[in-house]
């Protein structure tokens, strides 16, 4: 070791492989307050792809008043499509609804997710919109998106926790992935928004999901650190079964400051533990240590992820 | 809920009890720059048994060439014994040798720890010694604080990994955890030094532990999050029936900053999780919150725990 590279000591009843699914460059990158030019959104991915990373969530066909961090997304694309990547290397982007759909196929996007709330609050508060009233539009975006022969994934907020509602029921959380996947997502994601998920949570809500019919391999998570709870949950998602996890390279969206370190899951944190445990990703994970560096340099503050400050400044003992 | 406490969903095969055994009175400000006042330690470690910890490393009898921070172990002892706790609550104090036993035995101390290395490397650098050298000192410690009534805990460091001989065969450390109980320690503390542990390793080690007759409630465990795997190998440890976590309040120890964000697993962050698994650790969350943020007001500077970061903003969402 030399440390740069954990021990692998594996454990029984844990996936072989997992999807690591990147959301650095859409989720992450959303969160952050500077807004990194376009070119250096495409290098972000280029160099992500090439530290091994297949599942890259690209940007979002948002609204660019609500998210400017965003307001690229159709000069992005084509910027993506003139590079060279790996053949089984995979762009999906956010679209909130048919208006959305209708901008992302233009720019040649094949793979779509959609953002669902288990909450009406939140549903109201994020998508100004009830939870059926805004099942509906999603539905209907999949069914055009499923007719353009795209492939859809649905993320859905809320799933451990709500600001406003407090605990969220388990019938809640499983009635939308129901309905996303009944409406032809082939993924859906659950996800911590909040933070305040535990590990028995975890597996409580997958359990229940699969006596709703759901099988664990249409699951992935997506958890936030805002209570240090992260990896501690995706360990407990991967005895559950679940074999894609979502991450942000360098832990972007969350601030390394005390205001704000609230982000996603860093995806070299996330890595380390897999590399640990002999589960297979195909990240390397000090090229993308490398990758995460460079862009705490564009938006000029350290990345958030322990695993980068560690293996940045080459500690040899902490 | 309305975030400040998670919740309660816990599994099957957990201890329904934790004993926090608190380390930042000692192992966290040690590691802190600034010193701080003798009076001020006092009142820290009132309010920690305050907020319900029972289990405070209180300091260490060493050297105070080495760890000028801890000189003043003789002053602050008598200040401990001169205020008023709960009859439960025990403040065992770091003891490298027979001369610190010794003085450590004239402030009234009644439960100590001693500290051995898994590695030679890491013996001769840390301690100046072989490791069959110092155990030989440990031991005959050991007998001294026997023959006092006293109690001792054992810990031991780089269990899981070692900056200069990389991975660390279980063998070394079982021989270390083994040899500190037959010389009387009644706990061993398994200490992730460097924080490269992952999950898989933990369980496989205990596992190793238990085939050379060291149960699992003779044992605890004491991560550093430098690659953020503190929480999720505790989870591991948890399941495989560990009882007893080492942390250190508001994450003392660990710099929230860049450089040195390498510290021990923070207190709140565990409790929010032993909290969300319905697990009993007699900790007051938001009163430890409390004194980690009055903590962090001394030291100038925000407390890296995330929990603590969360709740003393009364963040809404992340």
């Amino acid at each position: 070791m030399i440390p740069g590279l954990p021990q692998k000591l594996t454990q029984h009843g844990l996936p072989q492989r997992v999807t690591v699914y990147e959301v650095g460059a859409r989720d992450g990158l959303q969160n952050e307050k500077a807004v990194v030019p376009t070119s250096a959104k495409a290098e972000f991915i280029e160099r992500l792809a090439g530290a091994g990373l297949w599942m890259i969530e690209a940007t979002g066909f948002v609204h660019p008043k609500w998210v400017p961090q965003l307001a690229d997304a159709d000069e992005l694309m084509p910027m993506l499509a003139s590079r060279t990547f790996n053949e089984h290397t995979r762009f999906p982007v956010l679209v909130p609804n048919r208006r959305g759909l209708v901008r992302a196929a233009a720019t040649g996007a094949k793979d779509i997710a959609v953002f669902a709330s288990a909450t009406e609050t939140f549903a109201l508060k994020n998508l100004n919109s009830t939870i059926d009233d805004s099942m509906k539009e999603i539905e209907a975006t999949l069914q055009q998106a499923l007719a353009r022969r795209m492939r859809a994934r649905g993320y859905v907020s809320m799933c451990f926790g709500d600001p406003w509602e407090g605990p969220v029921s388990m019938r809640k959380v499983t009635d939308v992935v129901v309905r996303l996947i009944d409406a032809g997502c082939t993924q859906v994601s659950l996800g911590d928004t909040i933070g305040t998920a535990t590990p028995g949570h975890v597996r409580t809500l997958i359990d229940a999901l699969e006596r709703r019919g759901v099988s664990r391999d249409r699951l992935a998570v997506h958890f936030h650190d805002t209570y240090g709870q992260a990896l501690a949950n995706t360990y407990a998602a991967l005895q559950a079964g679940i074999a894609t996890v979502d991450a942000s390279a360098g832990g972007l969206g969350g601030c390394p400051y005390a205001e704000s370190a609230t982000g996603n899951l860093a995806t070299e944190d996330l890595v380390w533990m897999l590399d640990g445990l002999g589960i297979t990703t195909g990240v390397d994970l000090q090229k993308l240590v490398d990758v995460s560096s460079w862009m705490a340099g564009i938006l000029g503050r350290p990345a958030p992820s322990r695993t980068v400050q560690a293996l940045m400044k080459g500690s040899k003992n902490g």
